[in-house]
């Protein structure tokens, strides 16, 4: 049976605020062992929980403020917008992705792909 | 070589424009001859301009406002945020669909996947 859509917004809210505070383990926790993440598109895809360990651990040192801003769930997937702030020195980097995510049977995260880019990202 | 943000951002503001107060074949224009619309995710995919005409010709009686929300624009994709307010009678229907665009060299949409589901429909 595939992921409720109750399970699914769990997850969204889960990974939104373990960016900003969690670590690299309690995010992996989150993906099935044999997922996918892509962030952002177009760029290679990390396969497995040792690269998207590795993935993830480099935000781990950083002060970040995250919210979930909207979420849809849509046949057993979900596309929503959050935002990540990043307080660097006396620079705030603000950035509002938007990820899509499939799911296994478990509601674990099979596949992420990051939609952004460079233009994206405001500096103040 | 693949669309250029500049073209994807342009279709993007078109196919807004147009599911608003454009005309099924004018949509069509916008695809690929042997695109796919998959509107919601989760439901049959629509394979082809015949197809995918019929999907858009159900909206052109609508009396319909839309306007673009945020867009996202990556390694030759997109995903963003647009609100369609229909007006039916003496009510109001919104709903902001999240969809996702991949292009072909000469920036005609390959795919399109809407994510939303009825509990994101306001009826007001």
């Amino acid at each position: 049976m595939p992921a409720s859509p109750d399970r699914i917004r769990q997850v969204v809210d889960d990974y939104v605020r373990l960016v900003g505070t969690g670590t690299a383990d309690e995010i992996v926790a989150l993906y099935a062992a044999d997922a996918t993440v892509e962030d952002p598109v177009g760029s290679d895809v990390r396969t497995g929980h040792a690269a998207i360990r590795e993935f993830y651990a480099g935000l781990e040192g950083l002060k970040q403020d995250t919210r979930l801003i909207t979420a849809r769930v849509a046949g057993g997937e979900v596309a929503f917008v959050f935002e990540i702030v990043t307080h660097a020195g006396e620079k705030t980097y603000t950035l509002a992705p938007l990820d899509a995510m499939t799911f296994d049977d478990d509601g674990l995260i099979t596949t992420m792909r990051a939609y952004w880019g460079d233009t994206d990202m405001v500096v103040s």
